[in-house]
């Protein structure tokens, strides 16, 4: 099968699945998306994928290579696998479904288990990058499965990944090595804005700091990404404060099913839970630095700092 | 004058001062080196410096262009530079002295205030990188001070520095910059540990765990670091947990003289006591992830994980 026959359809157009489909049409692969939001769909289908919308015929599910679900949490997942009209039961069996959103790594297994009784194989498959490599392709993957799995999806990896990192052969490491993953990234978030708000405190200039740091030891990927959006007073949402209340919340749980003390990780949680109650959810993470009182932010356009 | 008749005392040669006196070597610098310790004297002799010892002569002090402190803390600067033949009395007036000892900005402040009453020119100007960094020349400055002073060490700052900040043009900025750096550092460490050891307790392989974040969002430059000694399962202190216990015990100081809640440093500096008090203190500073119990760490020479 040369790779243009290869079928793919993409669950979730928000910021991480629009450019993993996009990555897929780049590598020619035969893009389906679908997603409740007309724009998202359109602007997929200017991107040249075959089909974007809020439902998928029958025909087509059936003659599908691949699904990757890149929804929000474990919870959407099931609504559009096993709900009313649910892909599971339309798809053909032997077709794999990459399992790409965040979450324990308890949901990765009975959503796994769901699905290979109805004879699908699947590839617990969550993926670290951010919106810009994954329009890039530049993905890392961080999978755990059967090696036939990994085979049968190698043109989605081929196509969205920089590195593939295979973890494990279990349903449920791949989830757990991204909660792991996102216990790092949340908390370096959280001491990203806990430095520049002390900085500013401090009548330290915050962009003297973001020099020194970006060159130095106490760098992290987050500071350098996050803190530009913090000096440029610009707070869109390329991933939200809550979504790392939900991340933090599953290392957290993660840490408690387990009886394991997450000093750093329980903090952080606790500072994105109290930016997401001040009303701060819907902005770009680095909104964390809000919470924080008696300091001056730099604002859009070039005000203060 | 040229470079090879400008003369530099380095005061301290641990991981950080053995690096800077060698650059200085390196550059053609006319470079002398002050410790109690013999073995670190001979080893910068060995480089090619014009002298290293326990003591420096009267002539060579008053011929001094430059002294670099690279000591532990602002008690040992004072000791050295103030104590009963004290180096600041020796100097000739009008030549530089560089704090670059990781202290309080109010340390950074009176000391610099004394030298200058006996007509030295200060530089507050802490450097990051690391001992590999400062051996090749190659660190990070975050300096406070006027131009002139700046001016007057540019022939250190070259041999040294592969980025020199300039983060303002008080005594003390320099100090706090530096500070705020350590605050990230220390987090990111302790973030790491924290990190690996919830793998190794969720029967996720480290190294593979390592390989997932150090091509991730995740990253940091500590993890990336630190975590090669905790998976080699060699802690010999490139830079030891009681550093940390120093350096984030002034990240609070700081806090708590501002007034301002560092949620995220408070946590990581409890940690860095907590190992420290369990025995690991002249460790490296990975040896914290030692503090989580019921995890299996690799061992030196390849055994377990």
């Amino acid at each position: 099968m040369s790779q243009s026959e290869y079928r793919v359809l993409v669950v979730g157009l928000g910021s991480m699945g629009a450019g993993v489909a996009k990555s897929c049409v780049a590598a020619s692969l035969d893009t389906y998306g679908l997603d409740l939001d007309q724009q998202r769909c359109e602007e997929l289908m200017a991107t040249g994928a075959t089909y974007a919308g809020a439902a998928i015929n029958d025909d087509v599910a059936a003659q599908l290579d691949a699904v990757v679900m890149l929804l929000v949490n474990a919870h959407q997942c099931r609504a559009v696998l096993f709900g009313e009209g649910g892909l599971a039961e339309r798809l053909s069996a032997g077709s794999a479904v990459m399992l790409s959103s965040t979450m324990a790594a308890d949901d990765a297994i009975s959503i796994a288990a769901e699905l290979e009784q109805k004879g699908l194989h699947v590839l617990d498959a969550p993926v670290s990058g951010g919106a810009a490599k994954a329009a890039s392709g530049d993905l890392s993957v961080m999978a755990a499965g059967q090696p036939q799995v990994f085979e049968q999806l190698s043109p989605v990896l081929t196509a969205i990944a920089a590195h593939v990192h295979r973890v494990g052969t279990t349903i449920g490491q791949g989830a757990t090595v991204k909660i792991i993953h996102q216990l790092l990234a949340g908390v370096h978030i959280a001491a990203a804005a806990e430095a520049m708000a002390l900085a500013s405190r401090a009548d330290i200039s915050m962009e003297a700091l973001y020099q020194v740091v970006t060159s130095s030891a106490g760098n992290s990927w987050m500071f350098e990404n996050r803190m530009r959006h913090v000096l440029d007073g610009d707070y869109t949402p390329h991933s939200a404060v809550d979504i790392f209340v939900k991340d933090l919340g599953l290392v957290n749980e993660t840490g408690l099913n387990l009886r394991f003390p997450l000093p750093l990780a329980s903090t952080a949680y606790t500072m994105f839970a109290n930016a997401s109650n001040a009303g701060f959810g819907k902005e770009d993470d680095a909104a964390v630095i809000k919470t924080f009182a008696g300091i001056t932010l730099p604002e859009k356009g070039g005000k203060s700092s």
